[in-house]
C-alpha cells in the first residue's frame, strides 16, 4: 500500500490524466464512444474466467474478514451478473448521445445568433461500495455522456474491479480512446477518497453511491459539487376526494412493493373525511404483508397501531414499518410534508382538479405525483434509459439523474463580425 | 450593534421567515408578483425625498471614513439612479414568469405521464457591495422567479438600503404578499454574512456580487451552493482563415469597448499565417486607444510590445493592457485556452467551417463564439431580459444568469391509479 504522500501524488496524477482525457472525449464522435462501449462488452464476455478467478479472491478475503451474507452476495460476480453488465453496456450504447445537442438558437437585434449546446461536465468521480458491477454501470454512463470517470469502489472488491478495469481499458483502446477516459483507483487506501473529493482543478462533480454514512461524510468534506440524496422520506396523501380503490392500491404498492428502496412510502397521510372508509381496509392489508403500523392518536382510534413519535415522521424506515397520520385538510398535509419530507417523492390521491393542481404546484420535492405510486420515481420508469442516482438537491440535477444530469449547457454565439456598440 | 450570539439568532430568524415566505411565493400567481413589483416602483417614486435624506447620511459617513470618489459615486442615489430602479422594476414585471412552466410531458409504458415543472429554488441570499440600486435589482429578480430573498448590502449603504427596504415592504404588502419575501439584513455586523452562507436549512443558493476577494471568501466558506464567477480571462483567436476586416473590428472592440468588465478580451491569439497581415494594423489601433501591449517573442518581432511573462497569460487586467501570442495552429490556440482561460468567453474569427465547428465543440467555456466580440457575453445581449450575474461554473447555471438561473425543475407525474409491478 502507498503511504499518504504517495496516495496524494497518485491521485493528482489520476486527476491530471482524467482532465486531459476529458478533452479527447469532448472531441470524440458518438460512433467512437459507442464502439468503445461495444468493445468493452466483448472484452467482458471474453474475460469471464479471469473475472471469476479475481472475484473469488475478493470473496475469499471477504469470508475471512467476516463479511455478512448480504455483502458477500453483492460482491459476487455470478455469470448472470456479468450478463447484466454486458447487456447494460449495449443498452447505454443504444441510448441517444446527449452531447452536442443545440437548442434555443435565436437571432438577437445585434445580429448575433445565440443558443445553447449540451456538453459534458468534464471529469466525474464516482465513489461506491462493494458491488463490482457498478464499475461498468458508472463507466458506461460517464463515457456516453462524454465525461472522463474516476471510479473508486469498495476495497472488498479491489481484485474484481481491477479485472473489470482491464476490460474497460481494452475496450477504450479498441476504439482509439485514451485509457484515462475511465480510471479505476488502484489503491484501497482511504486517503484516495479524501483526495478525490478535494481536487476541483481535476474533478467537476462527485457522485457517491452507497449508504447514508458514506454520502454524508463525502458531502461534508467535498470541495467539489456532489450529486446525491441522503433520505427518501416519501409521503402518500389520501385526499378527501380520493377514489378509494386507487388510494388502496397506491398506498399498498408504495409501501410493500419493496421495502429497502428510497422511493418507498414511509408516511401515509389520510384526510379525516375518508379515514374511516379506507384505514381499516388498508390496515388489514398491511398486516397481511407483515407491515408494522405506527399511528397518530386519531389513527389508533380506528386501527391497531403502535403510537408514532415525532421521530417517526422524520425516519426513513427502509423496512416493513409505516407511520400513519390523519390530517384535517390538504393544507395540513402539505405542512406536514414541508416539515418532514426529504424532498424525494410525494403523491396525492385525489379526483379533485384544484387540489391536485395545488399539490403539484406547491409541494417542493424532486418528484410530485397525482394518483400514482411513489415507486415510479426512478430513471428507468421516467424513460431516462439509465440512472446514475437520484438527487434531492435543487441545484443542477433533481430527481432521477440520467445521462443529461452528467452534462451541462454552454452558450454558443454565431456572428458575422458583430461588435458591441 | 448586535453581539455575535444575537447576530446568529437574528439571522436564524431571518432565515426561518424567508423559508416560510418562500412557500407563500410558490403559491403566488404571476399577477400578484407583478403587482408587487409595480407597487414597489410607485413606492420608490413617492419616497424620493426620504431616499435622498437617508442616502445623504451614507454619503456623509463615507466621506468621513475617507471613501474614494469612485466608491462615493457608486453609493450615490441620484434622481437618475432612482429612475433606473423604477424602470428596472417595470421591466422585470414585464418579463415572462419562469415558474410553473411544464415541459417534456410524455406517456410511459406503465401509463403514467411524466414531465418537468419549473419551480423557484426557494430562498436566495445575495451579498453585494456598496451600490444600493442592487437592492432593487436583486429583490425584483428573486421575487419574479418566486424566490424569497435575503439581501446583504455593503455596510456603507445601510441607511439607503433600509429606506429602499421600506419601499419594498410596502410594495409587498400592497400585493398581499408576506414582507419576509424580501428581507434586507438590518445589521452591518460581518458575522451576518458568515451566518447567511452557512444555513443550508434556510438558504438554497448564494449569489455574491462584488470583487474577487469577496467572492473567493464566500465560495471558500459557504456550505450552500454559490452562483459565481471569479475571473474573466477571455480570448479572441484570429484563425489563419479569418476575414481580416472582421478580425480587426472584433479584436479592437473586445479589448477597447470597456476595460473594467469581465467579458473584455485579455489575451489575443493570432495564427502565424496571418500575424504579419493583421498585427501591425491592430497594434496601431490599440496604441491610438492607449492600450499597453505585452507580447510573446514572435509578436515582438512584428510590433512594439513589452515582453509577456507566463503570469500575463493568467491575468485578468480589467485595464487597457493586452497580451498577444502568435500560435502555429488551431490546436495550439485551444491548448492555450484550455490552460489559461477562466472558462468565461472565447471567440474564434474564421471563415473556415470545420475549424469554427471544432472551436465551438471543443472549447470548454461558458460562452463560445464565432466571428463576434466577447463583449456580447451578457444577459441582456443574449435576450434574458435581466441578469443576476455570470457563472463560470458548470453545475446549475452557466454563463449569464437570468430568471431561469434562479429556478430549478421538479418531476411531475400524472397517473390514474398506477402501481408498480
Amino acid at each position: 500500500m502507498l503511504d499518504t504522500v504517495s496516495v496524494a501524488e497518485y491521485m493528482t496524477q489520476v486527476g491530471r490524466e482524467a482532465r486531459a482525457a476529458s478533452r479527447a472525449l469532448v472531441a470524440a464522435s458518438t460512433g467512437v464512444k459507442n464502439e468503445a462501449l461495444q468493445a468493452m462488452a466483448r472484452e467482458l464476455d471474453a474475460a469471464r474466467d479471469t473475472l471469476a478467478t479475481e472475484n473469488a479472491k475478493d470473496l475469499d478475503a471477504g469470508r475471512e474478514n467476516g463479511l455478512d451474507a448480504a455483502l458477500l452476495d453483492r460482491l459476487a460476480l455470478k455469470p448472470a451478473t456479468i450478463d447484466g453488465m454486458i447487456e447494460g453496456l449495449r443498452q447505454v450504447a443504444a441510448l441517444p448521445d446527449p452531447c452536442g445537442e443545440i437548442t434555443d438558437m435565436s437571432y438577437r437585434p445585434s445580429g448575433i445568433q445565440v443558443g445553447k449546446m449540451r456538453v459534458p461536465l468534464g471529469v466525474v468521480g464516482i465513489i461506491y461500495e462493494s458491488r463490482p458491477n457498478v464499475t461498468i454501470d458508472a463507466a458506461s454512463l460517464c463515457l456516453k455522456s462524454g465525461n472522463a470517470a474516476i471510479l473508486r469502489g469498495g476495497s472488498e472488491a479491489i481484485h474484481s474491479n481491477r479485472a473489470i478495469a482491464e476490460c474497460i481499458a481494452r475496450g477504450l483502446r479498441a476504439a482509439g480512446l485514451p485509457e484515462a477516459c475511465v480510471q479505476v483507483v488502484q489503491t484501497t487506501d482511504r486517503a484516495a477518497v479524501g483526495a478525490l473529493i478535494t481536487m476541483p482543478e481535476f474533478v467537476d462533480v462527485i457522485v457517491p453511491r452507497g449508504g447514508k454514512g458514506l454520502i454524508e461524510r463525502i458531502s461534508r468534506e467535498a470541495s467539489v459539487p456532489v450529486i446525491k440524496h441522503l433520505d427518501g422520506i416519501c409521503h402518500v396523501y389520501i385526499d378527501a376526494k380520493a377514489d378509494l380503490d386507487k388510494a388502496f392500491a397506491i398506498a399498498l404498492n408504495a409501501k410493500t412493493h419493496r421495502y429497502g428502496v428510497c422511493n418507498a412510502m414511509e408516511t401515509l397521510l389520510v384526510d379525516a373525511a375518508v379515514a374511516e372508509a379506507i384505514l381499516p381496509r388498508l390496515a388489514d392489508a398491511y398486516r397481511a404483508e407483515g407491515v408494522e403500523l405506527r399511528g397518530c392518536e386519531k389513527t389508533r382510534a380506528l386501527v391497531t397501531a403502535n403510537a408514532a413519535s415525532d421521530e417517526d415522521w422524520a425516519t426513513e424506515y427502509l423496512a416493513p414499518v409505516l407511520s400513519i397520520k390523519i390530517v384535517e385538510s390538504l393544507e395540513e398535509a402539505m405542512d406536514h410534508i414541508a416539515r418532514y419530507s426529504s424532498q424525494h417523492t410525494e403523491s396525492i390521491v385525489t379526483e379533485d382538479y384544484s387540489r391536485g393542481r395545488r399539490f403539484i404546484t406547491e409541494v417542493d420535492s424532486s418528484s410530485v405525483m397525482i394518483n400514482a405510486s411513489t415507486r415510479f420515481a426512478d430513471g428507468f420508469e421516467y424513460g431516462l434509459g439509465a440512472e446514475i442516482g437520484i438527487s434531492t438537491d435543487k441545484i443542477h440535477a433533481r430527481g432521477p439523474v440520467g445521462l443529461e444530469g452528467l452534462t451541462s449547457q454552454k452558450w454558443i454565439v454565431f456572428g458575422d463580425g458583430q461588435i458591441r456598440h
